[in-house]
């Protein structure tokens, strides 16, 4: 059983279904029926008036939502160990014209309000520093911890006194709100939100993620620079189905919280070897090389997660039935 | 019934088979097993070893291909009608860092070796002028015109004498076979053609396009470029398996056969409307802004392509039956 | 004697003097009291509030002006043999991230309203095709000649309706308005120009131009643009001192005077051989290969532009008695 | 008297007199008989052959050196208080097209072999991490400390093992010359660097840096990349003129230890107060608020540099007589 990475699950029968009837005669690009009810299908899941646009990847979102939030000669402040700055190949200074993320280092890759501010202070209102010009959040962060919506709010403040864009990365935003409870609003333009990366691949999709405005003045920009990136698709009804079947129902919130139960699973089998609470569908826990080599041999897979460390990510599609084999190993450690 | 774009088309049958059947638990990225495959599907198909990449659009393909064969500080020569200057949103110079494409002018969007080499001659060799580093040419072109073999030859011929790489546009790549009845060796690296983009979409495809390097050496730095533009889908399964499913049983060329029999139906009916022989899927033909509106009553649909001009695309899910009232319509005006 | 460029000119003994003057100690970068004085001195040169810098050269200039009016995924509409588009290596594609030039081609380099606006109206307004920000004339022209007041504000107002900006490059600025007669602001913010990029070293300066800024709110940004090039030099005194010695006195208009005249003792000579009426410092004239070849074995260097054409430079250096020899020479032929 | 910076320094007598005497007509950008000249008087000094181009700041010497050792999508090590990462305002992501600098953090700016090991080891090999391509150094560093040869040639012999080009930042590399008493080969080229960046404008120039190719094969593309970002001066031979009078009899050598032994006298007065040795022309040390406002009441000038800690700068310019009063100053604190 793979716990590698919920990239690797299977794509959710109900999306699936979505393709197949939309496979029909369309306009070609986002000029088709199904784009055309995108903005309304999340301003109404967000209670109020949003752009939203389909994406292939979430780095494509999260670069797409940068440039338009920053100026080349600006920066970003994010976690030294974000999506943006660790695992996207440098896309960021691609699209923002060579931007710079501007690093800071709180626990669990969750960035606090007061490390905004202080890095902020430390910068020279010169000509000869880069400015920041956004700040980027990850929810739920790399280490699966989840911003509440005051924190998210605290953050936002800084931006507000300081001119910045602030931009969440929601790779696992429904993990994110599936663990809060709250309102997607909430959390997001409630909190000062500008631009959402909604992620739906990890989550049972095949390949579409939203890229969503709450800040709709942003978004005109970002059409011709999705173009301009080569993401345009040309037949981009195939992603705007996928979108709506994920929404339809709260199928996004059901497979995330199927996804989150399967990482409590683990996490109560894991205790004291548990580096970060388990807040949404990610679990780091201390393991030693024999230990894993002991897993793997048992058939879990997974990756290192440092020395000592590795990381289990569980999906949508994992049961309890799927997920306890391998509690049960960790726990016969 | 729509003759707007090859684009509008469905995807096809077996494309939808395929993407069903891949539907499980795999490798995240282009880990996977259909991804795996692809380097030697291709060289299969070109008798020749490959290196081959899956990317979602054209546009992306084809500014991969060119950021590949050119500098910043360098340029490309095309035609000034060419999909990459008039409708790929400045692409080429996102994924080059700003390097120019170098207008030329020959009928048919069809460029000829003499004027590659005439273009090249009157750049001052010195370091105010931008210097030339590749060609890219379009097969078949936005004219619906075809290269055969030995005109691409040439075209290479001039490339090789001046150290220019070759790049072809082949959105429309399996019409221009087709046509040409050649094996796809003879019009690509036979020819001289360093990295083909090698277009699925318009032909049956749902958003999987194929880069082909025939020089692989410019194949690795392409990876880190494609997921630096966010392509790197994480999911890539469900494009490898598309394009597989387009090679298995020359799908690509059965469809284009298709199309391009039902463009002829429309060449046969326009006469000596037309503007430009036709030999791929597209017919460009004279038309009176009364003539259109006549056909548009009549329920057919298509782009104006300048003053009283028209462009019809056929697609490989048009019979003969569903083109011929069409063919029908234009021999009436 | 050298008529190929009034690059090649010395720099003028005012600006010789004024740099030892300014050789002491002061604040670095642009916080010395020459620097402070530009905006002031340009203010009052152009009788309205501007914000001026010194930049090495015009390329960077011109440059930084395009990269302040236009964003990547955005064009500038300019002429085919314009320096930008010719002469300056692809730098504004580098400055603006890659935007577009969009070539015009009208006589003598010289780009009408009526031209800009039907390239406007050409460009299909969707995502697909790059969309104008600005336009770019030269004053005076590639060829030598001077838009008027009522030329750039008809230009202007095309901009106006489209939302364009308008940048003069002025590396002959002096020039013109040395040939015009009129006041400088009525060929520049009086008729709608918002960035000047002001030429002072083909003029008697040595390596300071000056970027001037009618639309004030353009400035900011490119200060920090300017750093980040590389063109903040640390010793900004040395560039500042040089233009207010130009300034001074109207330096700069004397020596346009005096250059502009000798290029009129050329063309009285050239007569019918004249390409293009002279209106500022050069003749572009018909000239055969023997007759240049006799040219130049009587010790008259100048470039040729073409075949059949030569271009011949005159600087502020140069007096009557040093270009009647060349007059002669022509007349002779 | 002026601590703050060695740019606020007047240029050398001998630079202007050099200045004076090149002021005549001659070729355009680098055509003319100075910057012939400097291929073979750099080669001389280092006793190779190099290519030498002039480049008026610091800051395009480095982007420039950068860009050629580095694609996009790759990065440059360098430290955390590097000039590159710190004061140049993002110039190196504008001029390598978005690369990313790799901050490590050593004591006093200076980056030792091990380091620049480790941070390679931990980085994954695949698309996802951005790849290290150079590593840049600085000597002397920030802080005014200078590497030998021999940890230069440690850190170098990484790069070699991992294909990576080495980049030395010499701002004030006559600084670290002067200190080393070393042939200026022995801690270039013979120790493994590719490109010099010479600085010469904070040690008596006006506006005039050298970028040094050792590896020449490199040379060739940034003088293209150089015009590209506006950097060729239409009058180069005021640049090349500076450069060969520093040249000239080792002025650039004199100067630098004249600078570094004023540094000296304040480094002996400073004693407990220094948080580094003094090894070039910067001193820096522990002063309270209320000492730093006693010393500026007493006519010094300088920086602060952090909470509690000011920089002082020595020039060539200031005898010891200059600088014995703040040195007493500081005693007497």
């Amino acid at each position: 059983m793979r716990f590698f990475s919920d990239n690797a699950a299977p794509v959710h029968p109900k999306v699936m279904a979505a393709l197949a009837k939309a496979n029909e005669q369309d306009s070609a690009y986002d000029g088709d029926a199904y784009s055309a009810r995108l903005n309304g299908a999340f301003s109404d899941l967000f209670e109020t008036d949003v752009e939203a646009m389909w994406v292939a990847t979430g780095t494509a979102a999260n670069s797409l939502a940068l440039a338009a939030l920053c100026q080349p000669h600006q920066g970003v402040i994010c976690h030294e160990e974000a999506h943006i700055e660790q695992d996207e190949a440098g896309a960021p200074g691609f699209y923002t014209g060579g931007a710079k993320l501007m690093l800071v280092g709180d626990e669990g890759a969750k960035v606090a309000a007061e490390t905004v501010k202080s890095h902020c202070v430390a910068i020279r209102d010169d000509v000869h520093q880069v400015q920041p010009a956004a700040v980027s959040i990850t929810n739920a962060t790399e280490y699966g911890l989840v911003y509440r919506p005051d924190e998210v709010a605290a953050i936002a403040q800084i931006c507000a006194e300081r001119g910045l864009g602030l931009h969440m990365d929601g790779a696992r935003f429904a993990n994110a709100v599936a663990m809060l409870g709250c309102h997607p609003a909430d959390v997001t333009w409630k909190a000062g939100v500008d631009i959402l990366s909604f992620g739906f691949v990890k989550n049972g999709g095949m390949n579409a993620e939203a890229l969503v405005f709450f800040d709709r003045d942003l978004a005109h920009i970002s059409r011709y620079r999705l173009k301009r990136a080569g993401h345009l698709q040309s037949k981009g009804r195939y992603l705007a189905a996928q979108i709506l079947a994920m929404l339809d129902g709260d199928l996004w919130l059901e497979n995330a919280r199927a996804a989150n139960e399967g990482a409590q699973i683990i996490a109560r089998a894991a205790g004291e070897r548990l580096l970060y609470p388990v807040e949404a569908n990610e679990a780091f826990i201390r393991l030693s090389a024999s230990e894993a080599e002991t897993l793997r041999r048992a058939g879990f897979d997974f990756y290192d997660w440092g020395e000592g460390q590795a990381r289990l990510v569980t999906s949508w599609t994992q049961s309890a039935a799927d997920i306890q084999p391998l509690a049960n190993a960790i726990a016969a450690l």
